[in-house]
């Protein structure tokens, strides 16, 4: 069960062109591709006919021809052209997605088109800003999102499984605070005066110890920001310290896949094209290592076997809050439609 | 849910010999292989004693031995021989199934042995008639056999899959007419004056346009047989046109795969050795996009989404009655059985 | 379903080090590790917290960190560090399993630790006598470990599918004496004066004919051994025999898989290295073929088909009766949980 009224990340602005893209999100298959003019489009990818995948057709103008019986649909999704029939029956449209783009991605509405409101769509400033300089990607991932939202919303396992980057021991015993309420989740992590990890010694020469913090933002259905600092110890001398935002968008495909789509963004040498390679490779190879994880989490889940109980402790706070958010969305849509 | 009491294609004649080929329709298990005396022999592919495979065992004689336990049947599915016992139990025996060769094909009987009837087999005549030539060929399908039958009655798609061998414009535009009773049904599609196909330009130097027609005729429970032809526009000039039938069998393995067995049998050029190579590449060319569509829908069908509604188009006329001709003879069987 | 209050091989001595090892025996997972002072370890293979397999740990000390949060055991599973948090739950533990190492194998106890009593682990003494030479391995099998007692049970089939290794003629229609009670089942077969199969004239050269015969031992839930022995014919000569035992542990990994560990250990020519090799060869080539066997019926068991009844024959009576003694053993288990 997913959310539906709610903006999900489709896809990178730069991924949508004239050849037809298939994704699928929250488990409906959706074709998006630009108009001539430039717009991007997101319909359903499934042909009202017989369920062809739209995306193995081709573009015909601002239209997509299926290829295989030749229906067309325009931008909005109604058949305008069925070949050997002059007729075109009413029911003969495919689902229209509102899609947005903004910060270089394109956000898509997989729910009531009605409701579906730009200005709902999260600031995701840092992805565009000229202030800004990110590096990104997306990795596929064979897990529930969910996983992965645990995952960002319990940085204590830097300590364990991200040693070779962003991972030192203060990570994992710092206190953490929460704060949650109906619509968001923040946790706060400071570390003073401890080591720098691997990736930040990297990324600016620290002589000696740091004063590090995190503060992670969940918003619904899938997002998690991490607002991370570093400074050397006992200064708050940011100019030559680290300020970077990690923005992740965890789009469910499936129930047990999830297409994640992130960028790290930070605010000093922007300039740095050898820093962007550091940081490129650094954030692949950690947030490959969390994928291996919650992977063998979702097959473990997925095997038959006694009794699997969790244990709950503090630093559960954070995930357990989160869920209880999209849960209450998820029932508050099932009640609405019944 | 399958038509058991029906002819179905087993295989090609030349694929039966002295080794044991194993193969699966309508979900039953079945070895095929031929005697001594060049007999071509349907046993269930299940020893009786323990599910091994018979096709993993080996032949005596007329007899096929069990590869596990050496237990033995004759090509009538009864065991003769169970090493270490004298006596036989009557149980011990597995199925065989009535087996006809014709037109370079094995007919298989599915059903109840005692209405299986030789004179039921179609007419599929052009495989092996002296004024007749046929390409041909087996393509493994992971798809409903259905599609396929879908795909055959609604040549409409040949414009837009089949853009580089068979299709073009006039087909999917051309007005067809149905006609359908509780045996079969056939399906007529005229284009006067129209462009040729590039395979049609390679089978015949056609120097202009050409008059072109179709007429599909499926029989239960997955035969489609067209009779296609093009002479230059405005003649009647066959001599110098294409006359050709192609026989499609699509023979259910399972709910999900299809055995695919098909020739294309030409009334011309008989002795244009070049043509068969360029009749048999484009053919296995244009049959490949098909079962390229017919997967993609298979796998759109099998992930669970939201509400996936087809529209009906007249084009979809002939398939539908296909469709319930099928249904019916299922449900007969299901009350017979009852 | 699987008989839990049992001993079950976990693997061999020399796979259990300081790195963690996953396996998962009757469906649940186990990591196994050895502590610094040599004793080896099996713990429930899931972290107590989110799920994550210890075995993607690493040790520290005689205890295992979970490679994502930290979360640590000791080597009775209970947790001894939770990173961030000084007060440990009560239910921050995992199940701890029995293991005694005996005869080169780690035994492990799947059900209640309180009935688990070492003395009750078959004595498997040819494995590590000096006055036995084993060779051994281990097989990975996709099909149910009872299809492979099953088939040691009922060793007529060495004829039909090991002729190149041990099987002969005489194995098949020799008779056969069954014994069970509650807690076994002993087979015998002589075959008296028959020619020597392939690996006995490898193994040793004999110049005629020979006596051979078989006993095989089932003991629950998962173990037969066949005690073998050849001598030339009409003698007791068993100094220029052949004796040797064949020891198989059918371990279930899951309904539908297996581990087969194996061992076969001769009473002569212990110091004959090239024999070793050639023992080596043969069991390998000989099991790989009942593996393709007993995988192929797995295969025919899945497929959805019609009715597939077996017959039964004498050679059955000691599968059944193994059957049957596992069975009341998994229902004894299942009444008294209930």
């Amino acid at each position: 069960m997913f959310v539906k009224n709610a903006w999900y990340v489709a896809g990178w602005s730069h991924e949508i062109g004239r050849t037809p893209l298939e994704r699928w999100i929250t488990g409906d298959p959706v074709v998006l591709y630009r108009t001539e003019g430039g717009r991007a489009v997101a319909l359903e990818d499934r042909c009202a006919h017989r369920l062809a995948p739209l995306s193995m057709g081709k573009l015909v103008g601002d239209a997509i021809q299926c290829g295989y019986h030749g229906m067309t649909f325009d931008c909005d999704g109604n058949c305008v052209r069925l070949p050997g029939q002059a007729a075109i029956p009413k029911a003969a449209k495919v689902r229209k997605y509102p899609l947005v783009e903004r910060f270089g991605w394109a956000w898509i509405w997989m729910g009531d088109p009605a409701r579906a409101d730009a200005a709902a769509i999260p600031n995701f400033f840092w992805l565009d800003h000229p202030e800004w300089k990110p590096v990104g990607g997306t990795i596929y991932c064979k897990s529930n999102y969910f996983l992965l939202i645990d995952n960002l919303l319990d940085l204590s396992h830097e300590t364990f499984l991200h040693g070779s980057t962003i991972g030192n021991a203060a990570v994992a015993e710092a206190a953490v605070e929460t704060e949650a309420d109906d619509t968001a989740v923040r946790v706060r992590r400071r570390m003073p005066n401890c080591a720098p990890p691997p990736l930040f010694r990297k990324a600016r020469n620290f002589a000696g110890n740091i004063d590090r913090s995190q503060v992670i933002d969940f918003s619904p259905p899938c997002y998690a920001v991490v607002d991370a600092r570093a400074v050397p110890a006992g200064t708050n001398d940011i100019d030559n310290g680290i300020e970077w935002r990690v923005i992740n968008a965890l789009v469910p495909e499936s129930e047990g896949t999830t297409h994640y789509f992130w960028a790290v963004s930070r605010h000093f040498a922007l300039d740095n094209r050898e820093l962007d390679e550091i940081m490129q490779k650094g954030v692949v190879h950690t947030f490959g290592e969390d994928i291996m994880m919650t992977e063998a989490q979702q097959k473990r889940m997925a095997r038959p076997s006694a009794d699997p109980k969790h244990v709950t402790i503090k630093a559960d706070a954070a995930p357990i809050a989160a869920r209880k958010i999209v849960s209450r969305l998820v029932q508050n849509e099932a009640s609405a439609a019944a």
